[in-house]
């Protein structure tokens, strides 16, 4: 029997061991799944303070470890480390290289390393080969090397790993067999595509569109609130399209780790490609500044054309930020968009405070209790995260100006309210 | 009984006579769906040529005529004329003013004005509102005026003008109540909105998310091709997220009279309106570009690099088009992106041939037979609309370099056939 016979029969009859590098939201519902299945699984993740977290929420079977040499027990690993931008907002794939370093070290022939890191076209055959090659071994013969990326929507309880489509690709046509082999032990449908570049794209494809749609929405958005147009009714209306249209709604601008992050790995590589994507690029910057404008929008609010910084008692202004994480009904707060609307607040001389249920304390700042004689003290409440457990009558109620830039006030009119 | 119950009383019986201005194929596609609820239906249209079109296609009882006495014998009048661009590229509503201002002269109390053309928000109230009022009547009151975009999808089968939700709206409450009942007559679902002008932007919402989307996957497809990615395969792969994408194609452009049309009224009015549209009017002008780059991809295949005007014997070089209407199984040919490949070629210095069964003459040219004897003379031939009655195998066994701009020879792989 063959290595590649050998590894199908284990994967096929379920008697293998999965690794999961990297246990963050990808590596968490992954592992979720394959325990599920009933497949072994070990987690691995060196953040001590995530370890402690996940404890007590996983199954029973997730062995979560930070000892690397387990990975020379496992027949498949996956990478699910985040592939987040630098500080200067450049693509940053060192999580990615470290950990492809890690599973090079203990690699063993026959393994399957499979990546769902979303990354540019060509990571897998030109960044990650390469370091996993260092072990001696050869992707393709020595061991298998595939490339899956990850679609899961945090939060979405119709769509979970085992009922989205997963995109599958191979490095050669042993690799493919076996990665699609993995997840169909506990994924309902495997879409197979002829090349890793391809499910690379696929998965930053996806993001694009969001991406790109939201600018739109906001774009028009800003001409229906120049015209004094109901944006979200025009939005409902629209949606009763049967083809052709797919809604998007307006907001502070996209956030997250993988909306606004990957079209910028797509535009760094075009640009080492020499291929310009100038309709990608405007999105991206036009969704950068999106939060500025609403933080302007407050800021005009509170103080009039003017743009003052202080309530004319030589008092700053207080605002009051509901919800802060980058999704509703999670405590996220990567590339949360609230905290960039907080910076553009406190630059525009104003003291911030915050809401949200799901996050406590954050950069030395706790979450305020919504009560009365807090909120009388507020001179404007901006709704930054539409969060199902917040009272918003309570904040209706407070007859401060509400700026709600979520549409979950559509309901709502009064002199007081403002929608984006 | 008031005017409004008398006309109401009327429609909600189906005793009413609806007029249509404009013949086209909006105006057919409504007055068929009017006849074939038994509503009596007059159609205006002067062209003649049109009117000898028609007349073997529509139903018995959809009468046609040139004479606007007539107008005042219909209770309900849709003006249902185009709203094309001027030569200069601009919105250019004269049809729709002139229609407006016939239907004034002939216009008695009681009657119910929708408008179905697309327009930019604010015209039904700004521009066709005093063209009426004219009459000497006042609408809301003495007339009643409404707007419902159409959503007419020429060779869609699956939905037509019944079953495709129809947005209406009116000048004031009485307008809109006889709008949706005029609708309801013949339509599933009506959809009410708020203002005439969050109807006019539903539509041009709709048809600016679709130039958007063809314009990215266009960007996209461009970015692929570059690095050697299948972009159709992507495509594909990322349609089978269940949920947050929609598929566009890559192809020579967006034309017709509605995809790239639209978004140019919405950037008239929101310069006006002194709003940026920066995004839309990226994907506008990258639109355009795009029948030039296909014409380049063409001129590189036939010159190499050079792009020299002759194949080398001082004699043109000869390319035909497959397909020049704008949309597959359709004879249109308005704003269709083919013609404008077809400019460039002849800027390139090349001959020109087309094939159409759906367009047997135009300007002068006929459909060429797809014969051997006329491949043989070809160096070129590109794809340019994928008519369905095409024998593409004929194109593919010439051995003639084959340019397909839309994805119909995907399936197909060989040393002449280029993909975009």
């Amino acid at each position: 029997m063959t290595k590649f016979e050998k590894l199908r029969k284990k994967i096929i009859s379920k008697r293998f061991i999965v690794g999961i590098v990297g246990v963050g939201y990808v590596g968490e519902a992954l592992g979720r799944a394959t325990c599920e299945a009933g497949i072994k699984t070990i987690g691995f993740e060196i953040s001590r303070s995530r370890v402690e977290n996940l404890r007590n929420q996983i199954p029973r079977n997730f062995h979560l470890t930070d000892n690397k040499k387990y990975l020379s027990k496992c027949d498949v690993i996956c990478i699910c480390v985040p592939t987040p931008l630098s500080a200067k907002g450049n693509p940053d794939t060192t999580l990615l290289e470290n950990a492809a370093a890690e599973i090079a070290n203990y690699l063993i022939p026959g393994q399957l390393i499979i990546t769902e890191s979303s990354v540019a076209p060509g990571t897998s055959k030109n960044i990650i080969k390469p370091i996993l090659e260092k072990s001696g071994f050869t992707a393709g013969t020595d061991f298998y090397l595939g490339y899956s990326p990850e679609r899961v929507d945090p939060g979405n309880n119709n769509f979970t790993v085992s009922n989205i489509p997963k995109v599958v690709s191979g490095i050669n046509e042993e690799s493919r067999q076996l990665t699609t082999d993995f997840y169909s032990t506990f994924v309902k449908k495997t879409v197979p595509v002829a090349s890793m570049e391809a499910a690379e794209l696929t998965k930053i494809m996806e993001n694009v569109f969001r991406l790109v749609n939201i600018t739109l929405v906001n774009e028009i958005a800003e001409y229906a609130r120049g015209v004094n147009i109901n944006i979200w009714e025009v939005i409902d209306a629209a949606a009763t399209k049967p083809f052709g249209f797919l809604a998007h709604y307006p907001g502070p601008g996209a956030g997250g780790y993988c909306i606004p992050v990957l079209p910028v790995y797509l535009l760094d590589s075009a640009k080492k490609n020499k291929v310009k994507l100038p309709l990608i690029e405007l999105a991206t910057l036009s969704n950068r500044k999106q939060p500025e404008k609403i933080a302007n929008m407050a800021l005009t609010i509170m103080n009039g054309k003017l743009h003052k910084s202080t309530n004319g008692n030589g008092i700053k202004h207080q605002a009051l930020l509901v919800g802060i994480s980058y999704k509703e009904n999670l405590g996220d707060t990567r590339e949360s968009v609230a905290l960039k609307i907080w910076n553009k607040l406190e630059e525009g001389g104003v003291e911030v405070h915050y809401h949200d249920p799901y996050v406590l304390r954050l950069n030395g700042f706790t979450s305020s209790d919504l009560n009365e004689e807090f909120l009388k003290k507020m001179d404007m409440i901006i709704v930054t995260t539409p969060h199902r457990n917040i009272s918003y009558e309570t904040l209706i109620a407070s007859k401060k100006p509400l700026l709600d830039t979520r549409g979950v006030l559509n309901n709502y009119t009064g002199a007081n309210i403002y929608h984006i």
